[in-house]
């Protein structure tokens, strides 16, 4: 019964046997490996990009922020959510690595912003010559940090408005699988034929050990992508395990096939608690994650019986057993129906 | 046949078999997973040194630059020879995550610096206020980036020097058992015992996959460390598979055990080169790296058999058979006594 | 008419004069300059602390930013208003400087922030590890970029809070006399008696030609902000006639003379437009500065007319000549009766 | 008897009276006043560059740390002198604007590099892919930091190699005027012409009181120029003290009269102290300074007599009276003959 994220569970074990599988000999190292080449091939495959550059790290903090420092100048702001991974949970990682380049934060309704928002937090940044910030890139998350999930209609609707404005658009895409499952597009309708610049296609999040992509669809700034790599510290000699970890990742559509069960595995989940009385969703979790209230005395006897997750608002200390307290509640590959209905049975009871 | 780094070679199996176990349920992520206190035991019985901060990261260069930050103000500069990899081979990353401080370059001898040209160093710094920059740590690399290798005592002795000036001292061990096993010296009398503040205990060069281990004998900095790491992206959420890594490493001395490994294949193949006619090592290597020259001839014959291995001055093209060009040539854990012997047997020829 | 703005009226005779006569003969460069010394005696006395560290550099958001720097560290973030100076008109000059930390905007109103609302925004930084950026100072300008004004016991309440999380205060103090003339405070009330850390004192914009200094009334950090100032390039080698201006701007009294002299102008500007048929201030302006709204047919008069102001919101294109648009009024203390008059006959007619 | 520098001396009457003949009604802020037109003007016609972007900063500093930003990448690094100021004497400065570039420190003769040193230390940043710093631009002072100067033909030499790689050059003009004093070249002749594609005009050195023209003849950078500028917080707002001083310097060709007169006295003193036994220069000293060594009781009687300059090598404190110290010597357009020669005869005496 462990709801508290997706970037801890195990790693798929065909995602595993490829790093062991991997481990023969000697490769050549620094990205040069022969893996990375098949990586290359298969990431313009699926996202039909066959110009695109496409390189690996290990985090999902290091593709936002070597992506956003390719796109961004120092005396420029990036317009995101107050919710954004960027903003909220990177360390200052983004400023750092984009020498001083500020966020502005365009209000958001559960972490989605709207093209009017977007338009506004724009226009607001005008005019003020070299006083202010100047415009930079617009960083959308999909699935969003509050598991929410842009639509291909919706990421066209604001990529219009930024490239009104001829900024560029990067999309945090650490739960891209998930985004994808969630709204039946394709990974080039999500991206590039909607205007995005460049996406991170998450691994680690969806069963991987710790592997995102970058996917460039101009290569134009792939050089400049490679020596901020470098110059971030994250460019592994031993590459080809992260390879190996993407390889096995894309093989036969695993990566799909993933993010379905973790979707499923939610849509269980929403559809059993929303049955239970008094529990209730603060929105309908299209993806894999979603944040639902109940009663104290409700999470008190779950935490009792060992489930893990995160209380989003509230505290479990507190007298009134009525009380409701909102909780994060996210699915990943993993997830069986059996956590699931022992988890619905527990709530339920 | 290949001697062309110890970056590329396969993971032990052991290692690898360390990362596979760990992948049984859910861990908590971020660097609070149960492998890592173990991990934090055994580095710490490992140094003889119970209150030391323990800190993994997956690069070599991000173990060097998030030390050096947590040591360095930006206005001053650190120490460290022309060789130094922090200097040559990592593209400014020391400098961007220390917030432009500089490197000072002490003249060495084969990649050694001498407390001499140490305290010359240091001492040219001196006298002009705010005006130059402020002196900062001394950077040592042990085994160095040209093989050689600094004992105990000529440890001692620089870190005298930087002490006479109240300068904290960083050890860039990516060989550190390499270097231990060369002098027989303990970790603890290699390190702290010896004047050393941080080190960087190696991993990836050494049998794993990609995993280092910081060390700090004084925990003062390590809460800042832990910052730097998280804002530089170098915090993995499935931090786990680090910890697996540093576990199979040190678990029955296996690192230790590799190192020995790589140090003897190292041994035979410079014995061997220096019983062949022409064949001449610039200097003697105690570790598992040297640099020697031979006949272009005979390194053409080596590259047609498929030996791989940098020429470090000089160029295959060219007329002349008989130039002497330099090779560098590098042993790992995995250098096995047949690929030497093939390798001597057709220099030899 | 000139109405747009503190910073570029002409600077006072007396203060020129001190410039011109520093010019003899030859004066030790960077700072170490006989005038420096009276400078830092003066504000020492002028702010009633003896062991205060006294800097000076020639811009308000040089001021700004070494300060700021000095009091945080890269993966903080400073808690300021939305209005503030520091995050709308320095082109990310605070980023820059303080090595990539955040601004966190807190609510206000008309540019000043309430107790409880720093303390919720503090607060909701909290408890997410290494993950969220830390908290850091908390900055005040007073007078505010809106033309209010911070009483001493609205400091007192601000810094509480800061104290209760162990932030430290800075106060950008570029409008500082014309705090202290609105408020009635002395210079030791309105800063280290209230809990305020660190104050720029403000000369640009009251009659100098470009000279603010930083008052640090903790000199624990002196010396990181010399270094910082000369790593920025703002330590002038002819630094005597950056003391000479401060000098000139103390002496007597000038520097609150000349508030005095802004601020009765702005009442005399702010009782005549209140006058005024459809004129209205949006608040009551207590310092120099503040903001009213009247018809556009007022202002294209005016503008014709060669007054010479900002039209804050709204546009002076536009049909209807009644729609009302808001305009930036700020009084220096160059400001005659006359020319107020004047415009408000204008204003009026 | 002031030869310590020509960065504390008095400023010239015509450029004060230019300043104070400044300060009449408002003028726009920020760089756009009517005064910076005119300069704009002037500079662009003393270099022959209709096109060429011009800004003014008040440091020395801040031109060069501009400037270089400007045209370097983080991850480059700037061939310059081991003498050069910005590696000596900027604390940092340069690294802190770049963003953490380096520099490579190219052998040099009293700080004049030759085409072949610069040629050798641009191949050795070579072929080591995204691991090395990337080669940036060629940073030349002239006059050099020891009184040296490059002919026309000597740049020539030195940016043929620069654009053999594609590099662009700075040229740190600190003593600019100095050097086409000393070399008869014009302003063209010694930049654009010559290969230099941004110098910094140095006004500080030469009776001004603190600015300096920086001069893009390539504007494609300027815009950010100006946005670099300002976010080094380096953007006066009463600006019109910035375009008065340099207006003041070059009118009527004041500036290169200062430099004259600062040649002129420096000859004189090199001929005098040459004449005098056991006094001599460590190289011809073509500009207006020099380094010349003599016996210590020599310095100890001219520093009791109250002469002001710096012992570059030794100490003032020994025993030995006829130990030879270095001393650098600097004249400014103030420094009149009866100074010289009564500095002279005390030497002589």
């Amino acid at each position: 019964m462990f709801f508290a994220s997706d970037n801890t569970g195990p790693v798929h074990p065909q995602i595993m046997q490829a790093v062991a599988d991997a481990n023969t000999g000697y490769a050549t190292p620094y990205g040069d490996d022969d893996l990375m080449t098949q990586v290359r091939d298969q990431v313009r495959d699926v996202f039909e990009a066959p110009e695109a550059a496409v390189y690996l790290v290990a985090t999902g903090t290091a593709a936002n922020v070597l992506s956003l420092a390719s796109l961004t100048n120092p005396w420029e702001t990036v317009f995101c959510t107050p919710e954004a991974h960027i903003h909220e949970d990177e360390c200052n990682a983004p400023e750092f690595y984009m020498g001083g380049a500020k966020l502005t934060l365009v209000p958001a309704d559960n972490a989605k912003m709207s093209p009017d928002a977007l338009r506004k937090s724009i226009q607001a940044e005008e005019s003020r010559g070299v006083h202010g910030p100047q415009r930079g890139p617009v960083s959308l998350t999909n699935v969003t940090e509050r598991g929410t999930v842009y639509s291909v209609a919706e990421i066209q609707a604001l990529t219009r408005v930024a490239k009104d404005y001829d900024l560029p658009v990067y999309m945090d895409g650490a739960r891209f699988a998930n985004a994808l499952v969630a709204t039946n597009a394709s990974p080039a309708e999500m991206t590039w034929q909607a205007g995005v610049d460049v996406v991170s296609l998450g691994g680690t999040k969806n069963g991987c050990m710790g592997v995102e992509a970058v996917v460039m669809f101009d290569p134009k700034r792939a050089w400049e992508f490679e020596l901020r790599r470098k110059r971030g510290a994250h460019l592994f000699s031993k590459h080809r395990f992260l390879s190996a970890q993407m390889l096995g990742y894309l093989n036969d559509g695993l990566w799909m096939d993933l993010a379905r069960r973790a979707n499923a595995a939610n849509a269980r989940l929403v559809a059993g608690l929303n049955l239970i009385d008094g529990a209730a969703y603060l929105y309908d979790p299209q993806a894999n994650m979603g944040f639902a209230g109940w009663s104290r005395a409700g999470h008190k006897k779950l935490h009792e019986a060992g489930a893990k997750y995160y209380v989003w608002e509230g505290s479990l200390e507190g007298d009134d057993p009525n009380e409701v307290l909102t909780a994060r509640m996210v699915c990943d590959w993993s997830t069986t129906n059996e956590n699931v209905d022992r988890f619905l049975e527990l709530a339920r009871g």
